[in-house]
């Protein structure tokens, strides 16, 4: 049988699996230490509920198909869609403002070069039912705090407002139609540079215009504010304002937190309506954004005529993994009880319980076996000791101990003092 | 537009996902705490790799399907086929015996009737590379801790030999094609007792093999034990002996546990090649099998050439969550700090991020709102306290504090105060 997965999809090893549910697990404590409350929906949603009003590209990476019963189903290629759909169903049980969170797995079965999976885990969180700014702000310290409890090193949140070029473009009366390509590439501009930015622009916008664009996109915290207040044609309600108090606040965030007030930021999803946000690693230029969000205040309106203003976030976990160390893993002490003959068992299955009690991670070695190759098996494993328990040990309710990484053995120890030479 | 779920799918809500998520933690505590390292494999799997050597059964219920690149993939109906191609693909990559676990989703295109879902977690834990007595051992106590600590009450883990019914029926030249109904039947009396099993078998088996059926099924423990060994044409080595063995160990499983051995416990799927059990609640007779599984010695063949012989089991994390008390939820205490101006929220983020630190879970409400929309919020949300704050409080560094259920205020309190209050 020819034996392979789909292109774009993987296995996890032990390691890096530990590593990644141990990142879970610290997400949710940090969301439920901010009262969001975890939700979750199907894998296979009807297509017309993924595609909702969006065009052409969703559906092209969507994985659709028909059931047996001849359903037109799709794998959900992200959260936030899914999310819309389920708060205008449940909108009645649920307690405004709403915050939740929703880890799982989404489906994209677009290009696979440069490290991209079409199977990818989803780490979002939102508030749902106020528009204020201290919800926005708000979702900037669940995504700061999140990346802090996951040790990925000094952060850098580049913030803006998904209307802010939208409204230069208006003033300079470019074609709507052109929008999405003018997007596209600046979103690009935090990994190709601002030369390419005008090479790929140069027949699409006129001079003024582009020579406007290119001295704006540089702009930077208070230049962009001060330029952004000299702009008196911008509609966007107090946007300088509404920079200056994210910047006052910004000493709550941590030191490891640099707010980056920065026009580039532009986010390719058409749902966002207010602010959005990417947070990069400061020291390593190569990772991209390792989280991104904002404010999407119509999307749910799709699915109904309730008005759910939403603001939200969402991790890309397996980016964080791709740049954390293993050997950062917390684990438990380890013991692997040798097993030297099956009249031992339940002194074994004792001695096991026991110790996991304690909390130690605990196995016994299945078969009986030459020492040497339980214990090889200890060192690979990366196992912390080994006990051994002959009919000597048993009939003096001992143990002999082994650290496995040093090869040395000590004892005979009483269980009590097991806990003191443990660690 | 038309807003649902496809049949047989359905959203999780956070009371119910906050319980199983917990669930879940709780069980890969106790993997972890006997060695097993967790693993993932896609959920979109070649369908000839999911297909392997079963029939029409298993593709009925396959969710299958040509992507856009014309590949023929389907979702994964199990993690347990999954786990056979992982481990032909990585067993050079892995540290035998290799004790894992894999908690994901499962689809099958079933039958929805009786409160089956279609998408539905499960939750596996399997030792391989050992047919030792012990590992049999250790796959029952994983499943008897784990459904333990999930607080699901006792249990009784009924268990069997897969041929044992299979070699009585050759005893009695039963013709092969007639097993899956029979053992089809045999797994039906759990649920719908004997005088059915006897109807449904009479036009199918013979008198004498049907009388004897009767009989035998009908055995329990020592009984069944006796007269095991009394068939001496069994060609199972020592079942008698392999059961009594079992016995003498079940002191080590904890008092909420029995062991009860069971020929009516055949499993349905063909791969189980040695010892099955399935875990059953000893007060609720409605509830099916909780956990289940048994040893599985060829299904890695399909694969590899390489001899790895597994035994692992199953937990129905939806059929504990349906049988445990929402109120079982452990929840951290929680407050509410009362929005009372913007100009406030300096003081208000201060305080949360002690909070936080002091491991409660803090929210501040987003909106300057009426106290009592505030309090109505916490009230439902059922946070355990509310802090009020207004100029005075901040002047002072002090805080006001509202048990919420109780709606009594006290205070001035000082923050180093609080950590006594609450509880």
């Amino acid at each position: 049988m020819d034996i392979r997965i789909p292109k774009g999809f993987r296995d996890m090893l032990p390691e890096e699996a530990l590593l990644r549910n141990n990142m879970i697990a610290e997400s949710q404590q940090v969301f439920q230490s901010y009262g969001y409350l975890p939700i979750d929906t199907p894998i296979l949603e009807y297509s017309h509920i993924l595609l909702g009003k969006s065009g052409g590209e969703t559906e092209k990476q969507m994985y659709r198909f028909q059931d047996n019963g001849g359903r037109d189903l799709a794998l959900r290629f992200d959260l936030t869609v899914p999310f819309a759909r389920f708060l205008s169903m449940h909108s009645h049980q649920l307690i405004f403002p709403f915050r939740r969170f929703h880890i799982g797995k989404v489906f994209r079965g677009e290009n696979t070069q440069r490290g991209r999976y079409r199977e990818f885990i989803q780490c979002d969180f939102d508030v749902v039912g106020s528009s204020s700014f201290t919800t926005d702000l708000e979702i900037l310290m669940v995504a700061a705090s999140t990346l802090h409890v996951l040790q990925t090193g000094s952060i850098a949140i580049h913030i803006s407002h998904k209307k802010l070029i939208e409204e230069i473009l208006q003033m300079y009366c470019v074609p709507q139609t052109k929008y999405t390509q003018i997007f596209r590439a600046i979103d690009k501009i935090h990994k190709t540079g601002l030369d390419i930015f005008k090479k790929s622009m140069e027949n699409t916008l006129d001079h003024e215009i582009l020579t406007f664009l290119l001295f704006f996109l540089k702009l930077r915290n208070e230049d962009l504010i001060q330029e952004i207040e000299s702009i008196k044609s911008l509609t966007i309600n107090n946007l300088a304002t509404y920079f200056r108090n994210l910047q006052a606040m910004s000493s709550h965030m941590g030191s490891y937190v640099s707010f980056i007030f920065d026009p580039t930021i532009v986010r390719g999803l058409d749902y966002y309506t207010g602010m959005v946000f990417e947070c990069f690693l400061i020291e390593e230029d190569e990772t991209g954004a390792l989280c991104s969000g904002g404010r999407y205040d119509s999307l749910t309106s799709v699915y109904t005529h309730r008005k759910l203003p939403c603001v939200g976030g969402s991790i890309g976990i397996d980016r964080v993994l791709a740049c954390t160390h293993t050997s950062a893993v917390k684990t438990k002490i380890s013991i692997l009880i040798l097993n030297l003959g099956e009249d031992f068992l339940s002194y074994y299955y004792q001695l096991a319980a026991h110790l996991r009690e304690k909390q130690y991670t605990v196995e016994i070695f299945p078969d009986v076996r030459k020492l040497a190759k339980q214990l090889q098996y200890a060192e690979k494993k990366k196992i912390s000791y080994g006990v051994i328990c002959g009919s000597r040990e048993i009939e003096s309710h001992t143990l002999m101990l082994r650290n496995i990484q040093k090869k040395e053995n000590t004892g005979p120890h009483t269980w009590e003092a097991l806990s003191h030479l443990l660690y």
